[in-house]
């Protein structure tokens, strides 16, 4: 079987910085399949760099090497790292990008990348996507053992992903962590969060002062309101049919949104 | 020989639900060779998404897979189809994103697909991209017969594309359909249509009040004027060399277009 | 092993333009791997695509073919050429996009492509990329001998690439080139230029009357100041940490850079 390797980086569409990563993994190992996971995270942010791997990773087969570049510390003392959980592996700077696959998977382990001799032989201090991410993970789509990378640290960098509270009983506090090119605000809650509200009477979504209903689909909306609905990565989120939530009702990242049961 | 799966979706290029696709593809075809011929289509806008792909899919070897997606009813009693034709198997929502399909394969069959074992387990009501439409595909590409996936329909959806009128002997009447990257404006007045018409005296190119000149090719124009050509699809279109006609001829999709010939 | 060929347009991310390519190679060719280099080239910019194009071709193994398509003169007279250099091929129109390989391989060879039998059947005069351009790549990368796609020439177009000048014994002139995603503004200076001078006492770089401070790596630079690195590609560049250059510092393409020592 054909090795699977992804990309996830903040260079755009527009610069040759993802073709580059691509040639040179083709040119340790040819039979590698690159598949692009996003190079439109917003410049420098990592924490959309940590959700967009955190939305994604577990929808490739299994030993698929995931490889993002969100890396505003490139070559300073910010370690290389490669992470180990049981089902796949991933490769990038050791500055947080990380944070939701340790948080989702308790068995994880992190080597600091330091086998000079899987780099590129010419380094550079501002592109490690090319001299040190791309040739480890083809080095590692070949077969050599994760031991050979380096060694195991435990010392390694997580970002604060803020988690819904539940300051009373019958409610959970949560907040907008992403706004998608449809203009839909995910937010923090999980189904999984709400499913004991869920059964309860009176249920209320707010945001912004504002009471909104949930939907089961997006076109059960009838109108051009703002609705909540469970989304396909089972959180929940804000909604306009055919429209832009985030531009339309000014949703940002950050926004606060609520889940409320009136009756325990 | 390796199948080829493309995709044609609304999802743009910051969000990773193409790349979400293409790993839930691999997962079941890790041979499956996949093409994006476009993840820019104007959210929401099945019309355009039916343009794309209409100009595309007789690019593609045959036996070629092309999924489509964009599904504002997504989650709805909206079905999944699989389309058949002579050379080219279609697979997306039943919306009329395969319209122009219909309109140029006189000999199609629509399957609506049914079978469930062939989709993700844990299905969304949002994203069926992910859990049908790649699944299916994939599926197809190991050569799963298309009889599997359900039974054949009659009553599938068509959106109006519009065609070109003929008034009167010496005159056809189009609109403009598409405005591409370069802000061309692409017609849906076919050579073919026209081609009657270029052997007699005096022909016009006519939009907005304006008398337009035809061009064999884009740098024959040697001005910054709005110039007619017959582009690479075949369609009579509107540029502005090294320029931006919609732009700076305010040309639109919906704008009316004709071509006149002064003598039969 | 599979051969390699790479796009680099000035098509976008809406339009199918670079699909249909692929459409068209994996036809003539199943077993071909196509990488995207960029799709995001200024429209018509020759320059930019040049630029583009010289920046990545060496990162890709020996024997990779590179397809360029910015073309404003498809269709005219405008040749279609082959370059061979000792490690790579290229093709694309003869208008100047090959320049900096030309420049950076006195070895090379540049063969007018007349082979029509190579290219597809029916061409139009608006889109060689997918008429002439993909099949030619295809049939290459099939093992056709590159002497059967046509005669040498010589009189093959360059353009200006501006190079730097050494206007006096401790000083070089430069001028941006490029404005990456992140807002840096990378100049036509190279590293091996300006080596000589970096042991001098006081090195300085000026640009728009001021005077700009060297950093190894981005995240040295401790404020949100502009400041001077040398980047991946061995260019002297202007950047703003986590910033914009080009933006707070109003830097563009043509903008003039100095590297001064004070003292031989």
């Amino acid at each position: 079987m054909r090795p699977i390797i992804t990309l996830t980086t903040d260079f755009g569409y527009r610069d040759p910085l993802s073709g580059i990563m691509k040639g040179v993994i083709l040119g340790i190992n040819p039979d590698a399949k690159i598949v692009d996971i996003s190079h439109g995270i917003e410049r420098y942010n990592i924490r959309e760099a940590a959700l967009t791997i955190g939305m994604s990773y577990n929808q490739f087969p299994s030993r698929t090497i995931h490889v993002v570049v969100t890396d505003p510390g490139v070559g300073s003392t910010r370690r290389p790292i490669l992470v180990l959980t049981d089902d796949y592996y991933f490769i990038g700077p050791d500055n947080g990008v990380f944070s939701i696959i340790f948080n989702e998977n308790e068995r994880h382990e992190v080597i600091h990348i330091t086998a000079e001799h899987y780099f590129l032989k010419e380094r550079s201090k501002t592109f490690h996507g090319r001299d040190i991410f791309a040739p480890v993970a083809a080095w590692l789509s070949k077969g050599i053992d994760v031991r050979n990378f380096g060694e195991t640290i435990s010392d390694y960098a997580k970002i604060h992903i803020p988690e819904p509270s539940r300051p009373v009983k019958n409610a959970i506090e949560g907040e907008i962590i992403y706004i998608d090119h449809f203009g839909n605000a995910i937010s923090n809650i999980r189904y999984s969060d709400m499913a004991e509200l869920m059964d309860k009477k009176g249920l209320r979504i707010v945001t912004k002062g504002r009471q909104v209903d949930m939907k089961e689909y997006y076109c059960q909306a009838e109108d051009r309101g703002l609705y909540a609905i469970i989304n396909s990565m089972n959180y929940l989120e804000l909604f306009v049919y055919r429209g832009d939530a985030s531009k339309e009702y000014d949703l940002k990242v950050g926004d606060s949104i609520g889940v409320i049961a009136s009756e325990g």
